[in-house]
């Protein structure tokens, strides 16, 4: 018996949209508002989807508690309150991007999740704008 | 011309989760709170996805009034205001988690479509934990 | 300066709708679903509104992180996952309505808050049934 | 590295489910409610989910800003505060259902979008119906 | 012990902005898209708010089921799918902007409430754009 | 006839609480993780609240795509996609609290609004904190 379960937390952080490689002005034209060199923020909101088979002791497909601390762990406590670019290592040199902040999300979980669960990952950067990895 | 039909619709109920072959130590361990003997209780939110081909005769997938009729009568009916322990037989001896709720509402529904429908059923047990059947 | 400051908790909790001074004939044609014996339901939204003025030292009216706290320590913690009816001595002779489950949080927290302070306290049964004390 | 990114819009509109082919009594009796000869009306909600490789340049699968005016082009220009069977061509001679207002949105949507992505529309009536197209 | 006691409802309808009194220019440019002469619609959502005092014998201020039929036979059944200009006789005369929808249901469901209790209306328009009547 | 009429905007923004005049110590001790050198953001959610008599020639309190207008020029324009502290001259001096923000952009409507409107402002700084001016 195959099932979903999904688990949802947020954070608020600053970030700046910003490619070194390219001048300022393309910078600017680019990335627009969000490239603001003094940063803006969001409430982002995260929803995490594990998928495999429900434990027939438990009736669990996973601990939700667990997943909650997981998330704690690996998503809140390291990006809740933070300035991305500046704060979190993984965007010393890579965009925070919703795509990119989606993608290590992704990868800090799958990290610590057993091989046996499907992991995918959807992050709002605001109720109107998100993106989901995998696709 | 293929498409999926959503209905979304709620049952208030109370709940616990026991594994009567395990000791009450350890399923106060492994449930935690959600073991309290007398029970605690949910908003549950159902969101039932159907799939199939529009009928060019109506331009419906499907009469989302009939399937709201399927709905209350295999799932309100029968789950809303009551303790799913104790008054829904399919829990009298299957734990009510997330996971075996949806499977029950999926069983329950797809007994009442016809073949042609595919159905997934997502079941919400709090705004930030819900899962979806099949995966 | 003068304003009001909002927090927002939620807890999960079973209930029943009762008075012991009725026949159960009368409980059932009153209260309905919700005189269920065996117990429903519920995912329940708080929002505690605080009205005060702005301390100039800090900006702000109430650390929401302390209010946060006080909440927890005085609902959350005796409410959440518990049978109201069973589980918290305020109902013991008192029947767990909206109303009267707003009017004991308010008590509580009441007793917590400083004197300067005003408060209310809204609940949320569903997001379609609420109640607000006091009026 | 493959993402979906999601953005939201709406439009209000009025429309009539009705089928020229049928007698009045017969679309009453299939639409009901929605068959009123006077017209009824939504907030329509629309997500739009594209698919596809990152950008590895500016981190994005696609400009959302750019999304959000091909949306605001193809869709709330034509569609909001209009009434679709008599203001929205493409109804002309097909009914507003969900579904077909889902499918002309991605019709519309796909011409203005490179191969490179797939694309697909869920489209909200109510928070409680809503249809997705192709499934 | 005064409470505040609130119940939601929502219909769907088509309206058009438009004082007959005006020229077909000035209607366009006070009123705008929202003077379309074909009518546009919405997902109104209505919030109605009662306050008094509890009755000790129930615990309720006033039976939310009551208030709930109460709603459905004042409104929803006169509003819900109807162009409220050409099918609610109230809007013969009087234009159904959001004020004076809110101002009709008032009078409606305050003929309908004993005397005891004070109602307050709040409609929804769009979830950006609301009243409230009384102020 | 006396209504109120909200209108909801939303901004995304940066910002830092901080006190000058206090010891770095005192301030991560009073401000927490709010106090984050590099900041941290939020996607601000406002509610403007303006209360008077409907004018009997439109059926409206006030043309809410005007007030739009004036949230977009005074407040949008200003603060979206900025650094609190560092963009808005306001907050040069002003600790950027949700009460203090929630004052000024009271400050920045109030003088734009006609003296015959009433306004209050809300404004959430994630959907469980939020204050409103004046109380």
């Amino acid at each position: 018996m195959r099932v979903s379960a999904f688990r949802r937390a947020h954070f608020n952080a600053a970030h700046r949209l910003h490619n070194p490689k390219w001048s300022d002005e393309k910078n600017r034209e680019v990335f627009g508002l969000c490239n603001n060199p003094n940063y803006h923020g969001h409430n982002y909101e995260l929803e995490v989807k594990v998928t495999g088979e429900v434990d027939p002791e438990t009736g669990y497909l996973i601990d939700l508690g667990e997943l909650k601390q997981i998330i704690y762990e690996e998503v809140e406590q390291r990006f809740d309150h933070k300035n991305l670019n500046l704060d979190v290592p993984e965007f010393s040199d890579l965009n925070p991007t919703a795509e990119y902040i989606c993608y290590v999300i992704w990868q800090k979980l799958r990290a610590r999740l057993e091989e046996k669960y499907e992991l995918q990952v959807r992050l709002y950067e605001t109720p109107r704008n998100f993106v989901e990895y995998p696709a």
